[in-house]
């Protein structure tokens, strides 16, 4: 019997040439691919998958004789609990490094449109007026920190560094360095004082135990006033009854795309709070066909390597969380 | 009697900090400095100025002493009529390099609204909904064309170049090398097949004789489908009765900051055009405190050089418009 490498990968994701890209290095490898539209629909052809390109907790509790799941997503706090999956010799990898560009744009999309005033314009081109004056500001000459120096933090201070922030300073859990567009890496122990000089925050942190509510009261309140928050990474990582007492007094901007309930619920008070500009979750969207392209070449990359008896270049370490 | 210095710049634009340095430069020099809150409240006083740091041809038309006038804007087609100024042996300069940073800004903020579908997700939003599958774009492996390769096209540029483009062509009337963030400077003569073959489309060019609809019906028609046209110089340089077909025809979309007539009239058939973000004409705002800095210190920079009988860095040939 072939080994069997089940994908759930959402159909409208993959492209048939995809799919013939996956199928042609199964059978290069001795194994049979099945595709299914989405998890649920993969779930019963799981219980004897080796190998699955697919996302849910579901499916790595059905894989019982499980070797290796890779997830389409960079985010994995819903595979990481113990006794997720039924395998206990199943390793997990992510798709970080497929998401690096998406986000990124859409960072530079949000900072810019809280800057440049575009919902007060938009508000303003609905009812045809011409009104021109309202202040605006620019990244030029702005102090930028990143949390989160991976392939996300990584990708957006590469397109940051080119608006000529007055500096941009990186945050990672080790210190070390993360390429040449960061003017400093520091650690969370430093991150008090850089946030008292922090224009622009962009919060790209996985969702750990340590980064839950690492965005706190206190911290801000030491941002300075009229500092903008990008949160694109997980909605635990803020303070969120303590950043909508700073945008509703008027102190702080925001553009959140990630929340710690999604979808964000129809009576949240955060839809009606001024100096925010709600994203539903579309960052790292895998509409864009960019994204869909290099997650499967990461998953074929990795499938290679599998293979080959080499290691899984994306694997997950589950204690860390990514 | 001392010679005459008379600033009509917006008082909303220049600081208490801008007047004493100018002011000051003016004193250096022998001259008295008045400031006046804006072109027609100096109207009066500009009649025995030997130099104008203001806009308007009112001005120009009343100062009969004038030997060189400096206008806070890039854009001076309401300055190159062949008997705007009074004065015979008065010498026109602008404020070219003072919007390259606030005008790339917002053309990257208009590309990537357009591309990753902001105008649909900020009506999602509204109502507060949490649909997420929009199909979107990006600028990576995009092929974008830059009509203009002054201050604003070079600036874009070097923020484009971030983003990691599939090319970057520019445009421009020499066809000579603009800085090392184009791929290629090509002239109106190659225009045409470049078009072909460019996806997103960046017009940043002053409003001549040449450039009047400059983007015709046949170069509209030449586009790729669900191309995306960016202008930030002139309304003057599109046909937008062409323009108007083509996007209500779901073909091309566009960001339009300028237009023919400004205010857009309230009854234009464009405020209601699909695929159409429009702005009034706000990318180039001097509501941005580092552009105001800039325009302060290169009118100090050239009236150095004009105390001094240099030549004025910014002087604007009037035959050519720019």
């Amino acid at each position: 019997m072939a080994r069997k490498l089940v994908v759930t990968v959402d159909s409208c994701v993959l492209t048939d040439a995809h799919r013939a890209a996956i199928s042609a290095a199964a059978a290069a490898n001795g194994f049979s691919a099945e595709f299914y539209d989405n998890d649920a629909a993969g779930l019963a052809a799981a219980s004897d998958a080796e190998v699955l390109f697919g996302s849910s907790a579901m499916l790595a509790a059905a894989a019982s004789h499980l070797k290796w799941m890779c997830t389409p997503s960079a985010g994995v706090g819903h595979l990481t609990a113990p006794g997720t999956f039924a395998s206990h010799e199943a390793v997990l990898s992510n798709s970080s490094g497929a998401y690096g560009v998406t986000i990124a744009e859409h960072i530079l999309l949000v900072i810019l449109t809280m800057l440049r005033r575009q919902p007060a314009y938009n508000e303003i081109v609905s009812r045809r007026a011409w009104t021109r004056d309202l202040a605006v500001r620019s990244i030029k000459n702005s102090r930028v920190t990143l949390l989160g120096t991976g392939d996300i933090g990584r990708t957006a201070a590469a397109r940051l560094r080119a608006f000529e922030p007055a500096c941009l300073i990186g945050m990672n859990r080790s210190g070390r360095p993360a390429g040449d567009n960061f003017d400093r890496i520091i650690t969370e122990k430093n991150l008090d004082s850089v946030l008292k000089e922090t224009d622009i925050l962009i919060m790209a942190l996985p969702g750990t135990a340590q980064t839950a509510h690492i965005l706190s009261k206190d911290r801000l309140a030491a941002l300075p006033d009229s500092a903008l928050i990008v949160n694109v990474g997980r909605g635990s990582a803020i303070d969120r009854t303590a950043l909508e007492q700073e945008l509703r007094a008027g102190r702080l901007m925001a553009a959140l795309d990630v929340f710690e309930q999604e979808p964000l619920p129809e009576d949240d008070s955060l839809w009606t709070c001024p100096g925010l500009l709600i994203t539903p979750h579309v960052a790292g969207n895998m509409t864009l066909a960019y994204t869909a392209d290099r997650i499967v070449q990461l998953f074929l990359e990795d499938f290679e390597n599998y293979c080959a008896g080499r290691p899984i270049l994306r694997q997950v370490d589950r204690q860390l969380g990514y």
